[in-house]
């Protein structure tokens, strides 16, 4: 059966190859697959062409899922696998289709581990418990059949309904249209620091190390996969899991947390996943992401991440716990249900500033970790090649002079002649120091800043949700108290989080600053006791 | 007056721009300068042109100097300065004009101190005492009126009369020509040792101290010259001397012993020599040459440098010691009468291997010292280019890195972007003392080659003058017993500098990686406590 999607808006062709479409219309798909944001079918009058993804739902089995899980990102996610920035532009209630497209590209989803548990991969729409605010009541054509807030007398919707406020479930928050039951264990509390609004801290802390991943075959060798080993402190109980299941914990939590900067997994790689190379670059990335999560006060306590980090081999119990996550409520514009704020609302026109500098500090710092980062990986690349090269043809000049002084074999020569041909190696291991010592003091902080890259593309949409808000409480009368007090909640919940982000920044830039030039200087401690070993050579001969 | 010189041998023109000329013939000089080793004159026939300069004498005053100061030297010479190669090349007797061609170019000789001294320019053969060696004796035209030596009876000459065994009075030796008084104070004795013959050691050694120069003027400002203030540790007295100085005496002994290595000095400059760099490599130039000089057991001790460092500013006794050295018998032939050899003599096949293998050594080591000087010159070059700006790069970035964290200013971000700016003046100091390691490090070495290019580009001519001994000595029956005797001089006083040279050169380069070593070692020390300087800066801010 061919398929089908549904027009969401009218789009008129501009350029050759694109298909006008009119809302409603029905267009036949060639294909599922997007490139980059079209989609090519065929339109009820016999055109064939591409036209925007966005604009369509695909009607799958009577269900029909909106396609739009790519980005309304900003510019700044230039540096984001395209996965990864389309997840951050998920919107609330996506989740099954969200999930669908972040697979495939890796590992394999559909191994004995997930087998019958297609359910998953239906949209919460149809199971038990209808969704509170699925995308689609966002639609204009079906919005008369969700709750009506309170607000939308005086405050309109935003005219752009792909905008992240809209998405993330900031406006309907915002127009008192989330819903859901809150337990008291879901509540999440942001309090009044010194330095402005924080999130509570989690009392039980805890971290996670990763070990290394070991490779793991299934199907009697024919499918195999890499499975890493984690280990949370709190529970001291390792339990294995593999790229994919990192892959989906992400997806949920993106849609779970609008304004929270969830930190970017490593990049995806299609070939060469089993390279040592790779595996140890993802693994690394993956201490940085476990990393962020654990000492996130929001991240880390979260039911999701707590099931990814404790739910052993039981295949039942998993299943239950990924159904459960898939199912919750509390996401999107639900999430700002949970948030206790500090009892003094904050001043917006400061929250307003606030976030301007914020926007400003995010601006520059990508801007200048680009250079930052272009600078030492062309540092590391001289140090693997020149720098290697010039004191290693040194080592071999030496050894030359060694060779020709070697023609003489006068035992008062011979000593000498063998501390210079000994210099001549020692210059040779300095080589191969500087080729070696990237990977320790370079590489971390290229990791860092790529990890930083992800939060900074992240920030725009974030701030996106809050100016949102803002400018809706701006247009409104003075007398919307309750419009007023959901803003102070969105706005404590972003300042918490850019709170959050620069505590976090500055700790990991002291320890890997730390870090480096512990490196260094350790590097050049152990050049200086090769060359100091090469000294005694021409001492012990005397 | 036009400059005229008598031909000595027949030369036939073979290439446009050359004039034949013949035996006896006056030729008119255009100029005394010559071009590498040609002069430019008009023959009797009327024939302008080139004809080689070895071949005419100029006539001065009534008086013929060959002007022959130019280079049998071997190809080796090539990285030598032309006019030291020149000097190296001269044979006895030629003293006062071999001055004259090795002056002008770089000091001006022609001051105050040395007026009135003209008599120093006057060929010895006008002197009181006639030569007993001038070189002229060696001219076909010219022998009858020598004494002729019992064995050249049996023994034929050289044909070609521009060999270094012939110019550097070897042949006449070995003929038995050579004859002056000898002092005991003059005698220099070969003593068999450990690893052959070698000098016998200087049983007063000293070194010799060389201080900054400093700039003099006179005629009242008019010319300038540097002036060298040298402290003997045998006398403790300082004496001042300028290159021309060294010039001359290099000169003198350069004709005074055929079969010793004289140490190059370093290169001459016609401009910039007041400037800074200049200066500086000048005077370590000088040090490492008086350094050679004061530790070889025969040049040490010679009148002529004991002249030259213990003459003080007593005008006359500088001139009369001058003029002493200009005069001196002991040149070239009657050099080999200073000699005392071993009793037993040498095995003059296994002598022969000897040289052959040093012959080999000296190849080897002036083709590897030339790429290890190229080696260690782009090193430098590198370091100060590249590495410098490679580390001062990363600074920058660092350097930005905290620009950008400064637009955090909360009081707990503070220490951090203090400490990362730092750092990146940290890493401008690391690229600052790159640029400046190799004038420490790789500039002595450097210093060290060239010294000891000059020494390798000696040895051809010396191994010249005891290989033609060694071939007449083989060329004649067995009776021959003075000729052995006189060769096993030769062959002693030849081995005895061979065996000079390595243990210099072992102590020397010994000297030199130790002094490289440590100064690299200081040098990744330096870098070492700036990087721990930096990380400091992170901990006192915890």
């Amino acid at each position: 059966m061919a398929l089908k999607a549904k027009v969401l808006y009218d789009f008129h062709s501009e350029n050759q190859g694109e298909i006008s479409i009119t809302e409603n219309e029905l267009v036949t798909l060639f294909s599922e697959e997007e490139l980059e944001g079209w989609l090519e079918g065929e339109n009820s009058r016999g055109e064939t062409g591409l036209f925007p993804a966005s604009y369509v739902e695909i009607i799958r089995d009577h269900i029909t899922t909106n396609t739009n899980n790519n980005s309304f990102s900003s510019p700044k996610t230039r540096a984001v696998p395209a996965t990864q920035s389309a997840q951050r532009g998920l919107g609330a209630g996506s989740g099954g289709s969200s999930f669908n497209t972040s697979q495939g590209s890796d590992d394999d989803w559909d191994d004995d581990w997930d087998e019958g548990s297609a359910a998953a991969d239906v949209p919460r729409g149809l199971g038990s418990s209808p969704p509170l605010y699925p995308v689609t009541t966002s639609l204009p054509g079906r919005r008369g059949s969700s709750q009506q807030a309170k607000g939308s007398a005086t405050v309109g919707r935003n005219l752009n309904r792909f905008s992240t406020f809209v998405k993330s479930g900031g406006e309907a928050f915002l127009l008192g249209e989330a819903s859901a039951f809150v337990r008291d264990g879901d509540r999440i509390c942001v309090v009044m620091g010194k330095h402005g609004p924080e999130w509570q801290e989690d009392p039980y802390p805890f971290t996670c190390t990763i070990d290394d991943p070991t490779k793991q075959t299934k199907f009697k060798g024919m499918k195999s996969y890499m499975s890493y080993g984690l280990t949370p402190t709190h529970t001291s109980v390792q339990v294995n899991r593999r790229y994919k299941h990192f892959d989906w914990l992400y997806a949920r939590l993106v849609e779970r947390f609008p304004v929270i900067s969830v930190p970017h997994l490593p990049e995806k790689q299609a070939t060469g996943r089993f390279e040592e190379d790779f595996i140890s670059k993802r693994r690394k990335g993956l201490i940085w992401w476990m990393n962020h999560m654990s000492s996130h006060p929001v991240l880390a306590r979260c039911d999701v991440f707590q099931h990814f980090l404790t739910c052993g081999a039981d295949e039942k119990a998993w299943k239950q716990g990924k159904r459960k996550a898939e199912r919750d409520e509390l996401v999107g514009a639900n999430f700002f249900l949970t948030i206790s704020t500090p009892a003094v609302p904050l001043d917006l026109q400061e929250v307003e500033s606030k976030i301007e500098g914020f926007k400003t500090f995010t601006r520059k710092m990508d801007e200048n970790i680009v250079v930052v980062n272009a600078t030492i990986n062309e540092f590391a690349r001289k140090q693997m090649a020149g720098f290697k090269k010039e004191y290693q043809k040194v080592g071999q000049s030496f050894r030359i002079l060694a060779q020709a002084f070697e023609l003489d074999q006068q035992a008062y020569s011979v000593g000498l002649n063998k501390a210079i041909a000994y210099t001549g190696e020692a210059y040779d291991a300095v080589g191969d120091y500087f080729a070696e010592q990237p990977r320790h003091d370079l590489d971390p902080i290229s990791d860092l800043l790529d990890l930083y890259r992800g939060h900074l593309s992240n920030f725009p949409d974030i701030i996106h949700v809050q100016k949102g808000a803002l400018t809706k409480v701006k247009d409104c009368s003075k007398q919307e108290t309750e419009l007023h007090d959901r803003c102070n909640i969105i706005s404590c919940a972003t300042l918490a989080e850019i709170q959050h982000f620069h505590r976090t920044r500055v700790r990991d830039f002291r320890l890997q600053m730390q870090q480096h030039l512990r490196q260094q200087i350790g590097f050049f401690q152990k050049i200086t006791a090769k060359l100091e070993d090469a000294l005694q050579r021409y001492e012990d001969d005397r």
